[in-house]
């Protein structure tokens, strides 16, 4: 059976698809660290719309499962395949098929790297505003599949609020446009709302029409400030909001990324503060809205230095990439995506505080604090030598607790990385279990013999 | 077996249900004009979640259709009711249950007006940005459940983009809880998303927590401009968004529109024009970038003044809030709501100048400019007294070539009304027969039994 669908499959894909050792093991883990159990048993490298339906075609049919698959920069294990898998690749799928600046709309293939389509749209002044910290490795595909947030999403919004509509490619191969052209646009169920964020399970993208934006005048002003304890950079992040400041950047690293980022770049950051406050202001008024934030942060009992020269606004943020090389330099880590109602971010911080003694261990912690996302970082002990990475129960344990107290705070789960399959046990605590029952009922009348991306999120 | 229900029905309900003729009777129509051919069997004026609950409990059991309706301001005949159905009215369900400056968040119940919502809002400096033209009437649980538009959509957002989580009564009468208070939350399918728009076919929102915004700092610019035709006027418009101006407001009128409000108001605004532009800028920057839209409608053929002074600017705006009294004083009016891609605004009207040429009939049109969303104007000659008011199969065949001209230009059926009965039989077309057949199975999926708003929408 298998093999009479991988000779359909070769028939109809010739060199698309691959049964390479190397293609195969690279589908078994993603940027989370996490690793399959054992290898694929296909990777096809779809060129075309047509090489889609086909592979979908032919897997519906003999009812093999089918992994999407964009750059593999996931941090959840939505895109990681196992035994007797199909990984569907739609990198090489990588075209601007059309860019339009008086419409502020470019219509992509999902394959496009989210970075080098941004340096594209520069020249004509535009730009397409989700930014997942990923965004020089993850393609616009994966970013829709996972309604990718990142660094800019208080003030310019998550991915979902750039995509006006979606070719998508059903399980039965059967091809779907949804959603407009037009920046309005109500006719019938948003079904476009709906594939955003569905992690694969729903149907594969095969083009995107996204919503630009022009690019914001003015110049960039960029706040460094540091904090005698987290809770203070904390409220003072919250008080900027709150005075109707909308910085385009804030973002909060607590103790122990400093730490890490000074052992990384060889710094001395927490001599300054326990905790660091990086703040980004843009447009015509960023030099007003920068003083009003040092204003802010100075009667918060915060140290801040200010600055729009593009160099020095770029060596402060600096500061905040190196945070995961810098974890990373220590071990194998476990990136965690909670978020709560902006209000909470002290308490959250309080608990996660509390979670670290109970455990005994470290959890370094950076906020994207203007919409209270926080990634709690795991450090796990590296695995011997030959033997895959493994986040020891007592880990999970430590992220339950996590995800109990950031749910007990009116947040959830996963602000911006989605659930994959590192977050589907906890998943149901969250939705309850008629909504979860519900949205597996949905998957049934997309995928009805569940050929799509099985095992992830439900 | 109806007799049954209803007597379940008042045993549950006590007096919030109600079979006084005056009630059924509003219940047949809504603010597109149309009217339904019979009375509902009863209206059920809930107060609380219960009541609702209570109600499709009842329904679900004995068949029942049943019309979620708020204050029955739609334009598409989205909550008209007729022989055999329960009218469910969520309308005095009106309280604000919670608001969070901190966390720029409110919970609302359904029922409470957008404009009453936005003035109690004020003394907090925050706004909820949704401004369908209907605000001052329409209740914010209607807003979601048609993913109301407005003027200020373009820089603002639609409704979708204002909404973080909904409490959902289902038609078996289960409360689903969706979303998130964070900002951020991609766990699971978006299932808020999916409602905002469903037209009452999924579901009876009972609470939504919503996003609020700070009010926007600075003074509001008003620019009026007049041009030598509406292909100008539209060229200018579409010109200062590739400028990377994000005006606020931006509405367009045409000829036969200001022929309408010159007669109502006693102007004569046709003599410095036969196309009107109204800009607004707001936000710190709003004089210098009122200066830049000047420059540019000027250099575009139009007239144009402009002002900081909000009595002043008031004034202008008031021009188009004339133009629905100004066409309801000349007869029954068919409101369309068609939208395209920005570029093909001035393609758009060449269209339904030749629609108008080909039925030898005037559609006075407004478009709001900034995002491509126009309301050409069908005007019905009325009825005998005593007769309902029909649309004529000449109107509809005229509406269906001004549908295709949207599609054909890449363009949809409805921006922001929806779709209800009126614009039912065109949706195929939009929408394709495979997502039109999706989206009826997912309908399902929420509603097995079809008691939820039928013939809406499908």
């Amino acid at each position: 059976m298998t093999d009479a669908a991988l000779t359909r499959l070769r028939d109809a894909l010739g060199p698309a698809i691959s049964m390479e050792p190397s293609a195969l093991e690279s589908a078994r883990t993603d940027k989370s660290g996490h690793v399959s159990a054992t290898a694929p048993l296909a990777v096809v490298t779809a060129r075309s719309v047509e090489d889609v339906q086909a592979t979908l075609r032919i897997a519906d049919e003999f009812r093999m499962p089918v992994v999407p698959r964009g750059a593999g920069t996931g941090l959840a294990g939505g895109a990681i395949a196992e035994a007797g898998e199909i990984v569907l690749s739609t990198l090489a799928m990588n075209r601007v098929l059309e860019l339009s600046p008086a419409d502020e709309l470019a219509v992509v293939e999902p394959g496009i790297l989210n970075g080098d389509f941004n340096d594209s749209l520069r020249e004509h002044g535009l730009w397409f505003a989700p930014d997942p910290a990923s965004r020089a490795i993850s393609t616009i595909g994966g970013n829709i599949a996972t309604n990718a947030g990142g660094l800019l999403c208080a003030k310019y919004g998550v991915t979902r609020e750039a995509i006006l509509g979606l070719k998508v490619v059903l399980a039965d191969g059967r091809l779907l446009e949804l959603g407009h052209r037009s920046v309005k646009g109500v006719s019938g169920l948003d079904l476009t709302a709906l594939m955003i964020g569905s992690e694969g399970t729903l149907g594969v993208i095969v083009e995107a029409t996204l919503r630009l934006r022009q690019l914001p005048r003015g110049t960039v002003a960029t706040i460094g400030a540091y904090f005698p304890d987290v809770r203070s950079a904390a409220t003072a992040s919250a008080a900027i909001t709150a005075a109707g400041l909308a910085p385009a950047v804030m973002e909060l690293l607590d103790a122990a990324s400093l730490h890490a980022i000074d052992a990384y770049l060889g710094l001395d950051l927490s001599s300054r503060g326990t905790a660091c406050l990086l703040v980004q202001t843009d447009g015509v008024a960023s030099a007003a809205e920068a003083d009003e934030v040092l204003a802010i942060i100075r009667s918060l009992g915060g140290e801040a230095e200010s600055s729009t020269d593009a160099v020095e606004g770029e060596r402060l943020l600096a500061i905040r990439r190196a945070f995961h090389p810098a974890l990373e330099a220590q071990g194998t880590v476990l990136i965690e995506d909670v978020a709560v109602p902006r209000s909470m971010l002290p308490e959250m911080f309080r608990r996660i505080g509390a979670i670290e003694e109970k455990y005994g261990i470290a959890i370094p912690t950076v906020a994207h604090a203007g919409d209270g996302n926080l990634h709690p970082n795991f450090l796990i002990e590296e695995s011997a030598p030959g033997e895959l990475p493994q986040v020891p129960e007592r880990i999970w344990e430590a992220a339950g607790d996590l995800f109990a107290a950031a749910l007990e705070l009116g947040g959830t789960l996963t602000g911006e990385h989605g659930v994959g399959i590192l977050k589907r046990r906890w998943l149901g605590k969250e939705l309850g279990q008629d909504q979860l029952a519900l949205q597996r009922e949905i998957k049934r009348v997309f995928d009805p013999r569940g050929i799509l991306n099985p095992g992830k999120v439900f």
